[in-house]
């Protein structure tokens, strides 16, 4: 079993703060200005019964999830987003822009969590099966982006972690992207959010350009 | 890693209509009379986080779990349990007895379900880690089963299942039975319940008598 490359699957990743939800609508302006039906959806949900795992991940208000059960539930919530969400649209064609996919799994409830590389790289294989074609890292170091969504207001079960854990989060995903340097895009996002915006559009107008040129030649 | 066989850890197991409630309920009178502390619990559940798992796994409000969702929610559920709920229990010299629990993925998710028995024996060895010391396999035809559900009221998402899938069911939960003939005791759980509780009595009682006597000799 292999993961197979979806040419038009987009995923925006990062630490909190990082501003993936301007980029998020920036990317989905684009794609609907030159006439492409969008699907923007978000993980951990994307579904009904996703949304609702979400819940369960997020809130404090039963005991904290054990590190294996958040693993599985992060799971869980992303094989019914494949099935019921993402693996449609990209069937009839459209793009998906998700805010978060599997690297976010690999740096929370991997490297910052502690869990198991080769069983999270397993659980991909096993109920996920396929791979953006193009992922964009917003990168801000931790203080920034905790400063920043601390000024948004309450901060979630996970949001509420200490800098060290963030820390493993951000080292993860600048390490993931070193590794797939085809298919990362690092974006510095301690810039204003117009230009951080513009620079996750030029990145999409090429993979556009790239993917038109695929089905082109074959 | 392998499974670490748990003594005082008995779990009930069959399908719809088998008995299992009433069967737990003497098994639990009788370690209680002898003056043992036990801990009933159930799966999927057992943790006010894994009851609410329960609650996305049974429920018809959403959209049906696809079978990858529903085996990881499974999983998710028991990871919780085994740590918030049997572990502790069983550290302080507590008997647990569960009404189902990692067999029920097998017969279920795995064989009536399709799921892939190599995958389900991996995520029992990597987040549950334990194995009951004495499983009773309630044993009835489905139709039997299904008609003394059925008689009880209301069915969830998974008791609304085809006869097919339940055939498959006790289908492979007999096949478990006779591959650990030393874990499984099969009842005839067609004979009347007070017959149903004895003979579970019966094979709990040799069990403690077996753990006093592992407990004298080392």
């Amino acid at each position: 079993m292999s993961l197979r490359d979806c040419p038009r699957l987009i995923t925006l990743e990062g630490g909190e703060g990082a501003g993936k939800s301007s980029a998020l609508d920036a990317l989905a302006r684009h794609l609907r200005d030159a006439g492409a039906e969008v699907v923007t959806t978000r993980e951990p949900g994307g579904t009904p019964l996703a949304e609702q795992i979400r819940g369960l991940l997020l809130d404090t208000h039963h005991e904290p999830p054990a590190p294996e059960t958040e693993l599985l539930l992060m799971f869980a919530a992303r094989a019914q987003h494949v099935r019921e969400t993402v693996l449609p649209a990209l069937e009839r064609g459209a793009w998906v822009i998700s805010d978060r996919f599997t690297d976010a799994s690999f740096a929370y409830q991997g490297a910052a969590r502690g869990g198991d590389a080769g069983f999270i790289a397993e659980l991909e294989r096993r109920v996920v099966g396929i791979r953006p074609g193009l992922t964009l890292l917003l990168d801000v170091p931790v203080a920034v982006g905790l400063e920043r969504a601390r000024r948004r207001g309450e901060t979630d079960r996970i949001e509420g972690e200490q800098e060290a854990f963030f820390e493993r989060v951000r080292a993860s995903y600048l390490a993931r992207a070193r590794a797939e340097p085809d298919r990362f895009r690092v974006i510095d996002a301690t810039r204003p959010m117009n230009a951080v915006a513009a620079e996750a559009v030029a990145h999409l107008q090429r993979q556009i350009e790239m993917t038109a040129s695929d089905i082109a030649h074959g």
